[in-house]
């Protein structure tokens, strides 16, 4: 077997994480209590609300201690089961810090299709693609004939949203920060346009591209994004309220918005956790599963490899550095 | 024919409006033109938006002059029509002026059914009740076992959208400013329970009566009481954001909202205009009409005589001093 790394929090994290917060430590492979799983890791999944999670401000998680794991899910291969429902050999996704080799809660893993791409069960099949169907498919109910926009749209939860979105009928337009993640949110996730924020007057480029305006709105970023798109939204549109990851970080007073305007606009907002979805993730994949296999589902990954890579690449990350979902490759995927 | 008198606006209103801003003149019958109808007022609806209107801040309707008629709508009887679709002797909802004999532009009245009360058109089947109904059965879609909270419960709109909640199997519990206001909504509108947010700690007395919490809240007032109903929401909680009546006269900024609440209890939030709705008016009016027969749908009404009583009783609603729907008696209601 080999050598075996994890990293740690090697301090209080107050402001936005960097690299230097975190730390490589060598640890011995280690042996699986009763109900445990010891897996070979092959991707670790880095996702902005780690960052939350780590100061403390994720829906009531404790963040974890200097010294000890980080949370974040990653897929591998099942080395030795001491869960009934679990065997060697299987696949699967759960939580057992940034490691080579880590032991998951048999009860918490969800099997994975290991036929399917393997780093797609941490994108576009994983918690991104979940949060991205539950909240085009279920609360905004996208259909053909809408005008749909989504931020981050170069990040995983984005990219997917409008993919799914455009597969569904929908004009997908997506916002993106810079011209090489607009240039993969069109060339790459193949949406009908990309908007650059970066560029004064993006909202009227948007306008322009949306015609009457948009009919669905998914925001991934916060309140910057959120009321210029919310100014252009089609009487009765539906906003579908998902990530605020510019505000995980910030120490101002909580994002706020004016009420007036959802008056004005008839406009339907709401909130979306993917943990409300979890029971229902085969519905995605079985819906993803031939749009994967003749190209309309398009996985979009930033991948690094080895541990020692993590914390810089997480430090990307959070700067919003990222083009596509955020992994480090930690083995080969068959073992 | 009777003596005629109207009330017109005497000084553009800059603040919230008070019976001073409103003058009474005589003024001969009008004869009216081709397409109009020459109406006998009965009653006058004064209605919270009308102060928005005044100050030219109501949905981009332009403010009356000095001088001239104020917006609102009476119903009455048509002494003479030159509009084919309406007769001498229908009765009809429209927009005259606040006037004993008015002009109304026959393809914008609504025939209503003389038989029911016709002080009922203005409040609980008018436009209040009509914007009740739409937030309970079409945007809430309340149903047995919903909590249904709604504020300014004496009003018009939230006194009509409880007892249809109630009506359709929910706990209905009002909140309103005052023992009076409480009692009435209890009394003689029959929820559940209400909630006097006078009363300091008010939101600990909401808590109790909740159980679990409220499943929808229905907002007629604006943030001052939207926020802490908020954070009592169950999961999944649909908020019908209707009226921000505190905020009509302010000349603070426009009302503000945290977002992440949104996100954290999954909550829907939906705009309501009532004009959306105008065409559906029948379906409401055929749903309330057993229950106004056997009384499980009351219309309270604060109601003064003649239009001289008009601005002091208009001071009155903006000051939220009115119990119930807000009237003038024009004349007897059949003439």
């Amino acid at each position: 077997m080999s050598e075996n790394y994890e990293v740690v929090l090697k301090r209080a994290v107050q402001a936005q994480p960097v690299a230097a917060d975190f730390e490589v430590i060598g640890k011995p492979v280690p042996d699986p209590a009763d109900g445990q799983l010891l897996v070979r890791c092959v991707y670790q999944s880095l996702d902005p609300y780690i960052g939350s999670r780590l100061r403390n401000k994720h829906m009531g998680e404790a963040a974890p201690q200097p010294g000890s794991a980080l949370p974040g899910f990653s897929v591998g291969e099942v080395l030795r089961s001491r869960h009934p429902d679990i065997a060697k050999g299987d696949y699967v996704v759960g939580e057992c810090g940034w490691t080579n080799f880590g032991l998951m809660a048999g009860n918490a893993v969800r099997k994975v299709d290991a036929t399917l791409p393997l780093a797609a069960h941490l994108g576009v099949l994983g918690m991104p693609g979940l949060t991205a169907w539950a909240g085009v498919t279920q609360l905004a109910q996208v259909g053909p004939g809408d005008i749909f926009v989504v931020d981050a749209a170069a990040g995983s939860v984005g990219g997917t949203a409008g993919q799914i979105a455009r597969n569904l009928g929908a004009r997908a337009l997506g916002i993106a920060g810079g011209a090489a993640k607009c240039a993969q949110v069109e060339g790459i996730y193949g949406f009908h346009a990309c908007v650059d924020y970066h560029q004064a007057g993006w909202p009227d480029r948007l306008k322009e591209l949306a015609g009457a305006g948009p009919t669905v709105h998914f925001e991934n970023v916060g309140t910057s994004l959120l009321l210029p798109v919310l100014k252009l939204l089609q009487l009765y549109g539906r906003v579908v309220l998902c990530g605020l990851a510019e505000h995980y970080q910030s120490d101002a007073p909580p994002p706020e918005m004016p009420v007036g305007i959802i008056v004005g606009k008839r406009a339907k907002l709401m909130g979306l956790v993917v943990y409300d979805y979890y029971a229902r993730w085969s519905e995605w994949v079985e819906l993803a599963r031939p749009w994967l296999a003749d190209g309309r589902l398009v996985s979009g990954e930033d991948i690094v490899d080895g541990i020692p890579a993590a914390p810089d690449q997480f430090e990307r990350l959070m700067r919003g550095q990222n083009v596509g979902k955020s992994l480090v490759r930690l083995g080969p995927d068959r073992g």
